[in-house]
């Protein structure tokens, strides 16, 4: 079906809500991928990452995961929690997982495939600051929280909640995790990220998630709806709370993604083919133990490898290393059928050109390194250290251009307008033809950021920059925001656990 | 050798000399083009532009073009302008263009090749005003212009001046180009562009290169040195000054890139494939008609396809029509074999996140559409009607940050570092590794712009935006500028040429 009758349509719908914005729509990535290394230099890294396993090992600091690991023919070290891998036992382990599978939200039509050629946005996630061009930057609090969530939820272009989109610190750490996991429940209907925090924290998840779509415990486990990300302590070692996230989410059928905290140059090596290795190292291992755990549950490889600034040691994302590392990841997912998530990361204090450039290479590095998953899509400033609501909202823009790219060229007679142009004739143009006036509407794409006026007209309104738009912006959807619906029933059973749990003290920090 | 050694080198040089740059490097792409179009779609586009000559045909506004045309064999409606070109006729007449050439600068140093992958930087051409944060805005005039220029010669990443930085309008039209053009040699040192506007200012342009370089008008014929774009005045118009400076430029051997000026929406079909059809039957007749003057001559295709702003008619650039026509605009060129030119547009009215988005989207779509040369790279503001000292330098960094990216990834046994992960282990770091101490100097790229400090350290320097830097950034290049060295004998032959030509009242305006 042509692109424009159907947008045309969902778009009218979207302004009468009194937002202009795209539609919900599921994304997919017609074009090839970018390689930037050649199958031999694959080849090479996934070698160098299969000696790393064999030769030096990984630590995993927990004996359920030791036990398991043991149990499955891994090389536990006595005494210590080192274990080694045989090249041929890591690849056979992680060859059982599913190349794709669908992440199921509350509300049906905002399920997500996952896997091939798709690509899904998901929120900032974890920062402990929030920020806005009002107020400033502040500790991260529930009210920020709250409102992040209603944003995520209104925009069409943000597929998934990717974790808390700021770390409510005023919340008592025991019961943070029912309060943030019922609110976004309650306040959207997307599905969503759970933290690897131990596993009182993630069966609590589980079940909340199990709440809120109205399933029974069977099926929530036939049906991946929430995930994880856990990320390695790199170089080379698991954590326990991780780890006991790991096990109970896999148990659960649920969705963990394994990604390494390769930063090159402070835990990983100084280059980017070595931070690669060492990255494939990793998520190999994470990804086997995931596999030991449960054979076949939903498990992604992340790439999340960037660089430090070699002269200050501090973290750099949006770098062109950064996205060499984004499109070398995908080759090594796709070398092993494992569906990729990487991220929309910057390193900016400010919600200016470099937050837009540094963004941009990442995204770019993600969408063409065949990304099914990106992660901090939108909000995510200074590494991940504060979520900016101008940023935001700027972000949107940039998914939305890029959703807007990923829809395939129409190339047909009506399209090619052979009459159009015969009709125009030279030195003629093509405002009044009846070709441009049937397309008015929904020829382009029309963004929600970006300021197109002449620089008078522009004048005359304040010379408004692009922050001071999304300032505005943020706030009329926040006016606006109403919850999406939650059945009576389902609402009750919610409120009756989170309160059960938390007078049984919730979980112990 | 490996890329470490030599950048280290030359990084250190261009730190000696205060500003920390690239250096000045030659680019090839050694990725796959991104492909939006399939096999099939892009005959569709051609067979297409082939019907749009043939039957509706191409207004050429000057008697020499038609009678060129018709003593080739084009067909040229008695009474009129209007040419139309038989199928089998255009392909053939195309057929001589060479698939890649040389622009040669008066330093051989800063010579650039161009066609098959490789990729050169231009700098902003033509906008009528000026701006900068302290000053604002205001019409062109000959002191930017020359501040502009010392810009441009001073950053290795600029390969080529893409024409008039800014237009000085309070230079007098007739000798404006002798003072543009021979400050242009005397500031600069890399090729340049020069207008086709009349065959007058086009034979003073060529004898002016000719002079800088210090060879012969028979050495200059067999040696690309100036190169200009020809717009045509879409759709399917190429007017009078434009094609006398074509076939001047052609008939010297110059290279002259054609460019229509096809706005989706406004000059051209508001679809994409459409724009596309019509840009690549103005395309080709253009080309056509160069390669009529002289067979063999360089010539390049310039896609410049972008849309309008549906609801005000204001043109728009960076959006993501832009980018795929930039994508697709190179597999047509690629499909007749001719070098691609594309550019860095944006429609920003500030120096914000807009404006680095919508480059950003131009820039990966000529990039990744391999265009080999990339015009406006640096300082193009408001869809090119001014010229921005802070958006000068956060393209360059853009460009840098590409400049990057296209180095290839370097993975032997040293960058995968098996070793040093060995040896720093599970739960180490690698701050202080061998590994790493090696690499301290030229790991990583290294930014102009960007600001990675820590937020404190940030807001205790006061807050700088992107744009604030780059401020501060252009006036210590300005500062510490001195011009390249040219030889005293072309020095004095320039000043007697331009002298001369002015007492002869330059060219009639």
């Amino acid at each position: 079906m042509p692109r424009e009758g159907t947008t045309r349509a969902a778009r009218r719908a979207s302004r009468g809500a009194g937002l202009h914005q795209l539609p919900w729509r599921l994304l997919r990535n017609p074009y090839q991928p970018i390689e930037v290394v050649s199958a031999d230099q694959l080849e090479a890294i996934h070698q160098t990452s299969l000696r790393i396993l064999s030769e030096i090992g990984m630590d995993f600091l927990h004996p359920e995961a030791l036990s398991i690991l043991a149990e499955a023919g891994a090389l536990v070290q006595a005494g210590t929690e080192r274990v080694r891998f045989d090249p041929d036992w890591i690849v056979e382990k992680v060859s059982t997982v599913p190349g794709s599978f669908t992440l199921n939200a509350r509300n049906p039509d905002h399920n997500v495939p996952v896997g091939a050629d798709t690509i899904a946005f998901a929120t900032v996630a974890s920062p402990p600051n929030a920020s806005d061009a009002d107020r400033g930057r502040r500790a991260g609090n529930f009210e920020d929280f709250k409102n992040l969530v209603r944003l995520a939820e209104t925009f069409n272009v943000i597929h998934l909640f990717g974790g808390y989109p700021v770390e409510p610190v005023d919340l008592p750490p025991s019961t943070r995790h029912l309060d943030c996991l019922s609110t976004v429940v309650t306040l959207g209907d997307k599905a969503f990220h759970a933290y690897a925090l131990g596993k009182g924290r993630m069966s609590d998840a589980i079940e909340i998630a199990r709440i809120g779509r109205g399933v029974s415990a069977d099926q929530l486990r036939q049906e991946p709806s929430l995930f994880t990300v856990v990320n390695t302590s790199s170089p080379l070692r698991l954590d326990g709370p991780m780890i006991e996230g790991l096990i109970e989410m896999a148990r659960m059928g649920q969705v963990v993604i394994a990604t390494p905290f390769t930063l090159s140059g402070a835990m990983a090596p100084a280059t980017i083919a070595g931070a690669l290795a060492q990255q494939n190292a990793e998520a190999l291992a994470t990804i086997a133990l995931i596999q030991c755990v449960n054979p076949g549950a939903p498990s992604m490889y992340g790439g999340f490898t960037s660089n430090v600034d070699m002269r200050s040691g501090a973290p750099a994302f949006g770098t062109p290393e950064y996205t060499k590392a984004a499109l070398a990841g995908g080759q090594l997912a796709r070398r092993y059928g494992f569906p990729y998530r990487s991220s929309n990361a910057c390193a900016a204090n400010a919600v200016d050109a470099q937050a837009a450039y540094e963004a941009e290479m990442s995204t770019w590095g993600a969408v063409m390194g065949h990304a099914n998953l990106i992660m901090h899509g939108a909000g995510w400033m200074e590494g991940g250290l504060t979520a900016s609501f101008e940023k935001f909202i700027i972000d949107v823009e940039i998914l939305q251009m890029m959703s807007e790219f990923l829809q395939p060229l129409l190339v047909d007679e009506a399209t090619l307008a052979l009459d159009a142009i015969a009709q125009v004739g030279p030195g003629g143009h093509f405002f009044g033809a009846a070709h441009t006036l049937e397309r008015y509407e929904s020829a382009f794409y029309s963004p929600i950021v970006s300021d197109w006026r002449n620089f008078e007209s522009w004048e005359l309104a304040g010379s408004p920059t692009a922050e001071q738009h999304a300032n505005r912006i943020w706030k009329e959807v926040l006016e606006a925001f109403s919850p999406p619906p939650l059945p009576e029933d389902r609402a009750e059973e919610l409120v009756d656990f989170v309160e059960r749990r938390r007078a049984e003290g919730g979980v112990s920090a």
